[in-house]
């Protein structure tokens, strides 16, 4: 496509893709309408081998390196300790427990996650024409991650980018097309279609592990999906698009009359559920060997009413 | 059987019991190894209608009421908001985004959770023989949940022994027995199969949320497992053992020498994956309409190196 | 006086009462501006006996009971631990260290606090007349407790309305009145001027002590200040008004038009810092021993920029 | 002194330097104990021009850096907003209040704190002989940060070594000498005395803040107080020693036989207080125009049983 991204341009794609009202007035969870049961009972004859991807981040990668919106690194604590048990200070009256307990504090969007579709705003709506201040302090009113809570299952694909384009990673600022995802799904000989959940491999999050260093991971510049794949998700109808990245979106972004142009688009007005910080090394590899790209995916978040994302450890099973 | 709980006991059963060893000096999952790739493989043709079915409880229950450990209710915190965005407070630059961000400090075991292996000690070791040391405030070396991120995966079998029962909700204190289990899968025409995840009911959960009222739910008096089902545990070789209360175990205990004894056998001598607080009422209704009671169950737990739980929303797919 | 309190009385007092302006229209602090460098040097001539009155209730009181906005008691965690540290698990190489360490979680307002001016509204205004907007999910960008980091210091005044009332406790509902103010400061034979900073004891806070439970102390009824004393705090100039109990207000309130009325002038027209959940025991009964009520007061808060209250440990000194 | 600091250096120090039992087997303040309350009274004194410094630095500033021990900078969050007063979403019935409330979440040492007598160990015991294994993950049972609630008030002296060697910083790894102190003392006309509060100035934190980076201010290099000086903090019967710095001794330390060889005695065996992370940029500055060095001194920490530590924010008022 030849698009000049701007606001105008931001206007017109919100306008044009939108699915306010498509699933009733009511909706809150977009494009998951899409998967069907049949969808679900039929992706399950996809696990043949029995093998199992997790394609969660371990939380212990510091990524968050202070770029965006306040959010810190996975705090873990522990309410009790092996050493505590061994020293026996839990050794109260007779009857008692030797046990570790522990806690954790983290923000939804800190690692591997789901956005919900209260998370970003077109002006003052959010995804289906709520009001934005519906999403107050107390947490999101509408479009909260619990009405999710049992709809991310369905067919997964992987579109390994990176490797059809022959890198270990796509550059930092380099705006994936829909011609590529055309060709990668061409390449891998694989179909996209309605209800599938998509994910997108730029290496960049490999990249990241290889070299042991976050710097930018999040926040900063990165290969991504560019405005004009809005236009493709919408035309193919996907429950949801995820990738490797922070943001999955290419940075620096494609204008500078937005932070996160596609955003704006994707979420509140073609409603469409948000994956990032997939860890696909494993699974990549496994697909390139076998040559299959399609899988089982079951990617449950937090069933926490109001939260307006979840953190998540999806599973890939072939 | 005919057991007197007790001290001697508990030490008899974790050495009768005990799987160190089992599956190599390194071991981390436990039963988790029972279960085959074949068998997840099998699973998935449980999936027919592809109705899925989220067994976690919603996180703003309020269940804890500081019985044990000092264990809170999750804390729930936003760290940007639709009014701040509505209010025009994003609006910095003309590269903004209206966005709303949130964070979640939670015990592992607040809500439904998994245990890991490294939860519970009997005297000053965990499964497989590592010392309780190995688990200090920086979280467990050894047996940590992230050892089970692709594990969590394979067929589930629901045990709805209070319906079998004819009861709403078993009262506190009735203890399972070996023959209610094997009697409640009798009836329910279902055959229990080494490397199952098996889910117990007992109705419990439901009355608490019946009533709005969780007092004495989070470490009080419940129905549950009696200490001789550890020994059905480990003669079916299951991997698994969940249950809808805050955990598993009938209270008050069998015995005043211990604090949870079947706790003491089951985790670190078996070394058998628990999952506690599952909300089960769907299911279970579902399960009774059609006589179907095994599905493809998929419960992945947070990557979290160092975890001893993890909470969970797990997935029963139909 | 004679005031039927509604949402007219509240307008009125809080037009007839106003401090915006008063400082300039840059000012932040409200009537700590009435503390003059003079004041603190003459309030530490008090100092006689160098005895220190702690004013902070431990933290570990549970008295936040769900009551109110979500606050929680203070989440204390560990670090690192004795118990490790004798472990061994933290002699790393030759050149370690063997320490403790820990954090906390906890509410401004969970226990012995101040409010700043950032904590109350009068429709979309605070103090001074800055738009409510400016407190957003960041913090407040006026009014932020910081800007007393060095200004929470001076004459501090005890009006021990119970003890001259001749009862253990003032009983929930009851509104102190402007003559019970004056009439205590007559009995105790002490002035109040400009610029002190005022603690009313009710003795609620004692009570629940006394009996070890905090029910209904946190948001409940309660004892305590009465609309009209809205106007005692403005003739009188001073800098603080502190009480032993939650809210410092007469709980239920005097109308049903209002939530919490009192604090609908004081904060927002007023511009008065208040000191909240103060423990007064021990300093009561030295001041009726010696009869003494005044002393030299510091209660610094934490400097933090934004923050819209603080955990206090206040210091009376005699 | 002559001193060849090692593991032999320490264990003589800490014999010779003990004040294990100096008051009485079940003390837990060590060197407040020095503080009378005729040194209260006396330091009163000292308050002439009412002008007052706050000494704790903004918490907003991110000196944290990962280097040690797992602390983060302090998260503030906000429970309730002035975006969402203003936006309506507080207006519930007609007897609503609109407010803003705020939490924070924070190490005790992350920023300008004290250190109990609970934070360091020497081999297996702390201050006065308490076993190690008394502080575990529930807190400290003994030396137990609440024990100075109303204890950390008296003269207060700043030695400003810095200024006195004509540097606006130390250089990093300079270790500051007992004849620094003294001749720092000489140079001020300020005599040390029992019961004092002694605040070092190493010029290092402006530094940070002047440059606005704070990268190995927390665990990296430093200047500070060289180990000799634990014998000059003995043979003054101080009761607090403080700094700008983070860990006010010198770093790198000097031997490779311990990690702050110097912490291993002054808390374990003087059961001296200390201070670190203090703001002296604005007292510094009056002190030097004024010539006067001493000054009262409060700075209360939380009063939180079984802490470790306490964030703070000291008040120094001449």
């Amino acid at each position: 496509m030849d698009i000049t991204v701007n606001r105008a341009a931001i206007y017109a794609a919100a306008e044009e893709l939108s699915n306010w009202g498509r699933w009733g007035p009511e909706d809150q969870i977009g494009t998951l309408n899409l998967v069907t049961p049949q969808d679900v009972a039929d992706a399950a004859k996809l696990i043949k081998r029995g093998k199992t991807f997790a394609l969660g981040l371990p939380l212990t990668e510091k990524i968050q390196s202070g770029l965006f919106g306040g959010r810190w690194n996975p705090i873990h604590q522990m309410l009790a300790t092996g050493t505590d048990a061994a020293a026996g200070v839990q050794d109260i009256g007779k009857a008692y427990l030797r046990y570790a307990d522990d806690a954790i504090n983290l923000p939804m969007q800190c690692s591997t996650q789901w956005d919900s579709l209260a998370h970003i705003f077109l002006d003052d709506k959010m995804y289906n024409g709520y009001p934005a201040t519906f999403v107050d302090v107390k947490g999101a009113k509408k479009n909260g991650i619990e009405h999710t809570k049992d709809k991310m299952v369905g067919r997964g694909v992987l579109l390994d980018v990176a490797r059809w384009k022959g890198l270990a990673a796509l550059p930092d600022g380099y705006g994936i097309t829909n011609d590529d995802l055309d060709g990668t799904a061409a390449a891998q000989g694989i179909e996209i279609r309605r209800g599938d959940f998509v994910i997108v491999r730029t290496g960049q999050q490999e990249a990241c592990l290889a070299k042991g260093d976050w710097s930018g991971y999040a926040g900063g510049d990165a290969p991504g999906l560019s405005f004009e794949t809005a236009y493709w998700i919408k035309s193919h109808d996907i429950a949801a698009i995820c990738a490797d990245t922070w943001g999955c979106e290419v940075r620096p972004n494609e204008t500078d009359e937005a932070n996160q142009p596609w955003h704006w688009v994707v979420i509140p007005a073609i409603g469409i559920t948000m994956g990032e910080i997939f860890y696909l090394k494993d699974l990549a590899e496994d697909c390139a060997a076998d040559g299959i790209y399609e899988f089982f995916f079951c990617a449950p978040p937090m069933n926490l009413p109001g939260g307006c994302g979840s953190p998540i450890n999806p599973q890939a099973i072939k």
